[in-house]
């Protein structure tokens, strides 16, 4: 079954419903505050929003005869008939034949508010409405007022059909994994395990004898795993007669033969130590994992760039859990700026569109908006193009209209600390990152690479406004973007160096010179292509340009260089850059690598000796850069109606692979003289350079230009094309 | 122990702390919830607001030795010493002698995050600092940023000094309390316990033998128990062979003799009907009430007077409970017109600061504000009104500058909200409410009742910034108050009636005169001398315009008449109304009052036959009218520390009473010949009239007019003065 396919029936079915983005703001709660840092609960910094308690369902009915519903809800309730309450809470119910009104009204204060009907024609789905505030009362006749100011959402919804599994009860998956090998360490029983590849779960202790504490340090590296004093995570368990405690909780367990941890971590290595008088037989582990499916593959003549995309999609795996997460040893939370990469690579691999919803929906949070997301500028106006692209690769205009209002929200929040020119320069409170640069960069004044996202944001927000009608807001969301769009270069461009500078600070431009605005800018298609090309040469090849070391910002660079043309330069640079990492021993990639740093130089950040995370989605770009730049598929109207298909070998022999799409995908095999293509949803050309004319067995391939040629695609059966790579 | 003086002495021990707001946010939620109606689970119709489940409390350190300190939380937490995470959930901590920040942070989203420090010195308290949002952040090398965008509040508190009892184990008090009479009403065992007088708990059912469903309909009259359609409030509970069952929650419990219903109903009558195969010997009940203290008292020649001040001194008990609210009986909810009369009338009894706190920073809740408060404009307006008082009665600045924050945002929406003149109209949403009048009255365009409200809402916005010492607004909300009230004669005055009319709408001044606007124009001051005569002559003491009928505004239309003078008047209007009920049965006093009514139309409201509330808190202004009119107590500067004293016999033969102070009180004998004062706290003059030259055996009696006379009051001991009342 298909991700997108199963969304859609189950809003037809009946499911459990909450008000829309509660949950997420709920089930974020928990993921992000499942964070740790040796022994000590470590939730986010930013604030912590919460479910409405309180929420009101409604659906109108007519009914060609009566029919009884089975009621069931996370929270109290009450059921009103035509505005009529009913006694108690009732789990059955007789709805009378004909036009009606029902509300269910529920309260919960520890999980969301949430709703399941079931009935022969009335089923909770994504038809109800919900409201948090319903503007009504009666005056002292007993007359209702009106309450046509009440403000209705459509509820929201995941994949709870079961009326028996609350969406308070959701887990991951969990299966039983074995240690590959295991080394003895001291003579006290300490132990070693390698579990022979990054991974995450519970540690299971098997076989406990006798009492004590068991001490558990965990490694992405064995050197972190055996520094006791400096490895990130750890646990310590307390083994006594009957009970067992979790030492950091204080949470206790009965006793039996073996112990699994309460608590996930991530890991290869782990080493056991228990304290005198405890000894622990074995270990192995339940890795939990999220049922996302690869819906994407790719093959291709060259073993290490499959490793490359095996690696990379391992690593999307991993990070891809209740919501798309940074890295998943240290913060296990959800950042913006890391989440709007997971979407883009999501849509080559599993093109899991609820995860992508939930991820923007937790982000965003409630009203009112006090600070940034994430308190982090760019990760603000990330979070405007994720829904950009959300909408492009999936066309889902019901999240767009359910987003909209919070989108406002945002954008009035970012607009109300605009610069009198209409640019974000950091205030008291904003952390302007960019990026985890290895050379000076000042984060003062307005930074062209955030005018540029915000440019972007706001074009976001005019098509968003389009999209709900909003014509008014749409025409100033238009206004203000090519208002700044016309700024960018007066205010940023130095003929000179045919670059944009990094800032204007205090009313000077400045002299640096660095990738981030341009490569954006040139991804944005903002600057026209004698300016483009200038730009590539002096900045994006220019040796002298300082390098980007985190596969964070590679991953737009790389983007930028795919995007004129140059393959077969990425294909080498990835075969360096991630082939590094896979030669450094990587089972799933970096949060940052420097190809200049040797040994644990590899394992360090923050200040701390183990402070990087080895296992980061941002890592995982090239699953990205190779289903859109080599594959060559990209959607150019939303939900891909219509289809772009540019392979492109990049100095392969040959290359296979899908993409996949909202309700089918597209599957590639090429070498030097034919591709075979196959769109099972969707129109579209397939462009491609031949040094012969080319010979199609569907269709006619038309000549666009000097060695170029493309075809139309309005099948679904396979395709094949004879040529001859140029 | 006084309430004030306790107040301050639970901020410097320790006590359970959170953030401010937030607990009373959560226990408000609990409260409103437990509103049924007949069987049905009823929650507040506006939006309800929830806690922030994540904080940080802090305290900088600067210990002389090692301290060790105990530390409990409701939640999930960690401790951060000069910002180093700590091992697990440390129950105890040694903290190091010298200078050192203390950071705990806790997370919990069923009850509100809170906290509990208890050491030598270390200790948590208000002085504590807490916030939900620290922006900070690290940078790639591991240094923090600066936090200095992070909003700290004052830590919040109550009264839970044990660390074993955290603050949502919160619950009210209870007694057991016995039948008065029984009455068998059927022959199959239905019986109508008459509990003598209204009263508010849980019934405990006696010796039930046998299985089946017991019924239980409650009444403020024997009407109301007695009619099983249509009470207002039922409980339905299932005795089984081991187990009970409340039939409307389906929560069970184990069988014993005695079942003690786990809801509390408000009711004087129960009429307990057992189904067959069921049988109830007796039933008593659990009285449940606030441990608040009478520290008002009233005694006075008129047998009737002191009935009616006792009864509306008991109506205040009862509707004192975790907040101030209406009537017990049906809304059983917290609401801003209420609750700023009871604040009123418990500064003349209880003067328990902690409830009208709690009150109103439940009734702001958080932001954004969506609505207005209960959905009324003017209970918005009420709300900052009540402000004014709570810190003319108690001069407690620390709680203005807690709420100052939320004062404003609060104000922002008002604000947002005007016409081009600056008025408030109703909106689509906005419950424009006034009063439940017996007469037509529009609710369209700028009613001048709502202007009036609204210019005594800015002229409180302008003290409390003042008090917070934001220059800037001060200035701000002074011009807007100072425009607005230039306004009120222009806009509303008619010069041939006399009188503010009621509204203009459509640019057109109504020719309706009602008493609301003109009587808050009065006791606001808001009319110079001349104006203020013609419209007691010619609206408030005017037969044709019309009466007002009930109690809520009445409290309103009777200052009026005694701030001109009219005690005598209101006198006999008191013991008409308030007498009139107490003929009428009346234990409690009522919502709505007509005298006109007879027989079970004094039930009925609403629509309904039992819709009315015998037990209103707005029904009890008498102790307010008394302790303020009568005895003739009020402050003068903000907590007392200048008071004023006017006895006004009003006809009475004699009265004594005592009005309480923040830490003191203020008691008086008045005949026509003698006074007796004594004031505990505050000086100020007392202000009499006497045929005679007055002897005092305190100070020096000064003459202030023809028959007038004041005496300084500089000493805490009694003072007696013989005169001759005009």
């Amino acid at each position: 079954m298909l991700a997108a396919a199963s969304l859609a029936l189950s809003a037809a079915a009946q499911t459990w419903v909450w008000y829309p983005g509660d949950y997420e703001i709920w089930l974020g709660n928990r993921m992000n505050n499942n964070r740790t840092e040796r022994g000590a609960f470590f939730p986010p910094f930013w604030k912590t929003d919460s479910h409405y308690v309180t929420v009101e369902f409604s659906k109108d009915l007519d009914l060609p005869e009566d029919e009884v519903i089975t009621i069931k809800a996370e929270g109290k309730y009450n059921v009103k008939l035509d505005g009529k309450l009913q006694f108690g809470e009732p789990s059955e119910f007789r709805l009378p034949a004909g036009k009606h009104k029902l509300n269910i009204k529920v309260w919960n204060q520890a999980t969301p508010p949430a709703l399941y009907v079931k009935g022969k024609t009335v089923n909770t789905d994504s038809s109800w409405k919900v409201t948090n505030e319903d503007k009504e009362w009666i005056d002292e006749s007993g007359k209702a007022s009106d309450t046509s100011a009440t403000t209705y959402a459509l509820a929201g919804y995941w994949n709870f059909d079961d009326i028996d599994i609350p969406p308070s009860a959701f887990t991951l998956q969990y299966e039983p994994l074995e240690k590959v090998t295991v080394k003895e360490i001291t003579a006290d029983g300490g132990k070693l395990y390698d579990f022979g590849k990054e991974t995450f779960g519970r540690i299971v202790l098997k076989d406990v004898t006798g009492n004590g504490n068991v001490n558990i340090y965990y490694g992405e590296s064995p050197e972190e795993a055996l520094d006791i004093d400096f490895c990130e995570t750890l646990d310590k368990i307390g083994f006594g007669a009957d009970k067992v405690t979790d030492l950091a909780t204080a949470a206790t367990a009965e006793r039996n033969k073996d112990y699994t941890l309460d608590n996930t971590k991530a890991f290869r290595y782990v080493y056991i130590a228990p304290e005198s008088g405890v000894d622990v037989a074995d270990a192995s582990m339940l890795y939990e994992y999220a049922p996302v499916e690869y819906r994407g593959t790719f093959k291709c003549s060259d073993p290490e760039l499959n490793r490359i995309w095996d690696v990379g999609a391992y690593t999307m795996h991993l990070t891809t859990r209740e919501f798309f997460i940074d890295g998943i040893k240290r913060d296990r939370w959800v950042w913006s700026g890391d989440a709007v990469q997971s979407y883009l690579m999501n849509y080559y691999l599993f093109f899991d569109s609820p995860t992508v919803k939930r991820t923007t929906r937790l982000l965003r949070g409630k009203d009112p908006v006090t600070a940034h997301i994430n308190t982090i500028m760019d990760y603000t106006l990330y979070w405007f193009i994720g829904i950009y692209d959300y909408y492009l690769y999936t066309g889902d205009k019901e999240f767009v209209k359910e987003i909209y209002p919070r989108m406002q929200t945002m954008m009035d929040y970012v607009l109300s600390r605009t610069n009198k020119d209409g640019m974000l320069e950091g205030m008291t409170g904003d952390w302007v990152f960019v990026d985890w640069a290895d050379f000076p960069m000042s984060k003062q004044g307005a930074l062209a690479f955030e005018q540029v996202l915000l440019c972007k944001s706001l074009e976001t927000m005019k098509l968003c406004a389009d999209i709900v009608g909003d014509d008014k807001d749409a025409k100033l969301y238009g206004e203000l973007a090519a208002d700044l769009r016309g700024k960018l270069i007066p205010t940023f461009w130095n003929e000179e160096k045919q670059a944009l500078v990094h800032n204007v600070e205090n009313g000077k431009k400045s002299d640096q010179v660095n990738k981030f605005a341009n490569m954006f800018a040139i991804n944005f298609g903002y600057f026209d292509e004698p300016t483009t090309e200038s730009v590539m040469t002096n900045v994006m090849l220019n040796p002298d340009v300082p390098a980007i070391t985190t596969p964070y910002m590679r991953f737009y660079e790389l983007e930028s260089l795919c995007d004129q043309g140059l393959q077969e330069r990425v294909l080498t640079e990835m075969k360096d850059y991630w082939g590094g990492m896979l030669r450094e021993g990587a089972t799933s990639f970096w949060e940052k690598y420097n190809p200049g740093d040797s040994g644990t130089q590899h394992l360090s950040m923050y200040g701390r000796p183990y402070g990087k995370s080895l296992c980061h989605a941002w890592g995982a770009s090239p699953i990205y850069l190779i289903g859109k730049y080599y594959l060559g598929v990209r959607p150019l109207k939303p939900g891909y109606e219509e289809f772009s298909i540019t392979p492109n070998l990049g100095g392969l022999k040959w290359m296979e692979g899908t993409v996949p799409t909202p309700d089918g995908e597209i599957s590639l095999y090429v070498n030097t003289r034919e591709i075979k293509v196959k769109a099972t949803q969707g129109k579209g050309y397939i462009n491609f350079r031949s040094k012969v004319k080319p010979k199609s067995d569907y269709g006619t391939v038309e000549k666009t230009g000097d060695n170029s040629y493309r075809l139309f695609i309005d099948t679904d059966r396979q395709i094949t094309i004879k040529y001859k790579e140029v």
